[in-house]
């Protein structure tokens, strides 16, 4: 058992590691050995536990994007709320943020496959949408794949750009994030208002 | 006249070989000497026009900043056309999207001076935009910062995720480019309806 736990806790200790690593320096940038060291472990230890560090920020990138979607949970019924969420996650982990944006940049190349957990979540949500359109809690005149798209955008409007605020300090009526959070789901309200729904927790 | 010439077409070279470079490696990631080999020229000749890897970075995303406001010119009367200009050039451009989006992760924790491009740019289209909300051309109830950071988030939308187009074929209804754009276009066309000004062109 004791050989068991002392496993397990390298092991949380080499993803605590990666997930600040592969966020501050992106994937190609990221070193194994800092890694390990960070860890309190070794480079062969990281490796026996995940194959490369490819494979390594792929696990954290999953595990994050369930996070990130355990934590905001769609419902498309009120997506102005879930655009509120998704930009209080985002702007409370920026570190997070960054993660993500580094695989869309470095792995843009590679042609995912049909199976890519990002594919699979985007695939589950927009069912989601269009049953709600069909349900008639969203304005079926929308291509469902647009509605997602652009409502994910706008959420993550402020996470890596909080620094135009100051930048812009005297033109900025209010600065306050509670302002930037109500922006972002006024416009979002606009666009696909949130509806009453028989049950408001069926997404 | 000759040694001009050729002077300004080595320095032409090495700018469009680092544009290829950083727009695929990064910053971090690019280097000098596949810059010069790139461009017919050595490491030291880079170096005579550019002072470090950075400062060449530099020199092209201001140059490419310019580049897309001079393409897409926001014209306040009009942010839905501005914003199907926005996607349409970053669609026509991938490698100059994602030339500026390496630069915001990776610098994004060098605290920039109130002079950088990027902040000069912002402070001159929120004044554009609170010029228009006084002459009743914008809705004044939002905060023109907002206005500026959403309408280009909803701008850029589709430019670095084509790729779920097509992972979610099935479930989409029409997967032509033309219909993101129209989508992009009636997004912001909702929430920030296009006016006849008396001249369209004052933006």
């Amino acid at each position: 058992m004791a050989t068991s736990t002392s496993a397990d806790s390298t092991r949380e200790r080499i993803v605590a590691a990666a997930t600040a690593e592969f966020s501050r320096y992106g994937i190609a940038g990221a070193r194994i050995e800092r890694i390990a060291k960070e860890a309190r472990t070794s480079k062969e230890r990281v490796y026996a536990y995940f194959r490369s560090k490819e494979a390594l920020y792929q696990f954290i990138a999953e595990q994050e994007l369930n996070a990130v979607s355990e934590a905001t949970r769609m419902n498309p019924a009120d997506l102005p709320e879930y655009a509120g969420r998704v930009h209080d996650y985002l702007v409370a982990h920026p570190d997070r943020f960054r993660l993500m944006n580094w695989g869309r940049l470095e792995f843009a190349d590679s042609s995912a496959s049909p199976d890519d957990p990002v594919y699979v979540t985007v695939r589950h949500k927009i069912e989601q949408l269009r049953k709600a359109q069909d349900a008639g809690y969203l304005d079926p005149a929308w291509d469902p794949i647009d509605i997602l798209v652009i409502v994910n955008q706008i959420a993550m409007a402020w996470a890596g750009q909080l620094d135009l605020v100051e930048a812009a300090a005297d033109q900025v009526r209010d600065p306050s994030l509670a302002a930037r959070r109500a922006a972002v789901v006024a416009v979002v309200q606009r666009l696909f208002p949130a509806v009453a729904t028989p049950d408001a927790r069926q997404a």
